[in-house]
């Protein structure tokens, strides 16, 4: 039976959009899991680009759909056009696009809002048990996209796990070859690049992610065809 | 005894700079075998930038050093101040921006020159014996950059092959999970993303090249300290 499991870009490259190497290391275990995967992002400009050589901002205008087509070779779909009914399971990479154009947390903290029509797009899957993987900065939108008392992990940063605390999230310190699992929620995190210092380091809790989410897809499957 | 490989970006995006999953997965890759791993690329305007959703050239000017610098997660250093006595080995991912940027080969084909400055540094490591990984169209530059008579792939694609004979060089037909070993003069190819339709099968020619030259740098570190 086909596995198939949506993504969520914010952008194309850690500072202003979705963490490049957290995105292609969960494709590749996808795909060495034989899940097949569809890229999806808002068609908005950036929150702003920035020069990721020296950090300072650039005068120019990026929108984040057009750049997230570089880390998707091209295929990537607006967010509206995100249905659960087509998909197994949802993952969010991190990068700060999460914090930047998914939602407004780099400036707003625990007060966050998140982008129009994410919320949407991804309690429907959340309402079907769907599994659902949030890497790095990205479980800060946690409790207001799925609801709170969820446990997760950004790894040990005191400030953005006491923001997740705030908004009523449950937060668990976790390290970078790790993941968190909240079982009854279907919802598992890994810190990725909040905590990493080298790729393999971040690959590791990454491919424990996919391979979590997987095992869920697997059960589901077995499920629904004893169903049948 | 630390093992330190260079690589040559060309911007950040298949179709007008380096692709981004084979540089990860080289990244990856490395790191797992404990070899560390700098970033290089030209400090120059790009050939052009594209829209990566509809293929559509926008009107913008991006610079390939600040591009590849979000490949490289900000850690990127200009061309020149690459020096092959601070390396064991080189790889040359692909993407076009191997024939836009770093060589002109989408313009002039067979004829193609390359970037100011490549050569001159790219030299020393095949004047000193030092194994060259080059992948995906990256190849079509060896006969200019290395010299006649190198036996590379760029997959099976007849004009890109074509372009290879033109100049002197010499192509062997080969498939996406696997690689060409010119043993004589220790430069690597492999297909990549000339061929690939799967990042796992992208994966599986990349992590070989990347075996292969840790191989040939392990040897030379044994011959070096058994001169010692």
């Amino acid at each position: 039976m086909t596995k198939q499991v949506a993504l969520i870009l914010s952008g194309c490259g850690v500072y202003d959009g979705s963490e490049i190497y957290e995105t292609t290391l969960t494709m590749l275990r996808l795909d060495q899991l034989g899940i097949r995967y569809e890229c999806f992002a808002p068609d908005i400009d950036q929150h702003h680009v920035l020069n990721h050589a020296t950090g300072e901002e650039m005068d120019e205008t990026r929108n984040v759909l057009t750049e997230s087509a570089r880390l998707a070779r091209g295929k990537v779909r607006p967010l509206p056009e995100l249905s659960a009914e087509d998909f197994d399971a949802l993952i969010l990479p991190g990068g700060f696009g999460a914090a930047k154009n998914l939602s407004n947390f780099a400036v707003k903290g625990a007060d966050l809002t998140l982008v129009d029509g994410l919320r949407e797009v991804v309690q429907p899957f959340h309402a079907a048990g769907k599994p659902i993987g949030v890497m790095c900065i990205a479980p800060v939108m946690v409790p207001k996209l799925l609801g709170e008392g969820i446990s997760v992990t950004i790894g040990t940063d005191p400030e953005v796990s006491g923001a997740i605390s705030a908004q009523g999230g449950l937060h668990k310190s976790c390290e970078v070859t790790d993941i968190v699992i909240d079982a009854a929620n279907r919802v598992i995190t890994t810190p990725a690049y909040m905590q990493a210092e080298r790729i393999s380091e971040a690959a590791e809790g990454i491919f424990k992610l996919v391979e979590r989410l997987n095992g869920w897809i697997e059960e589901d499957q077995a499920k629904a065809s004893q169903q049948d």
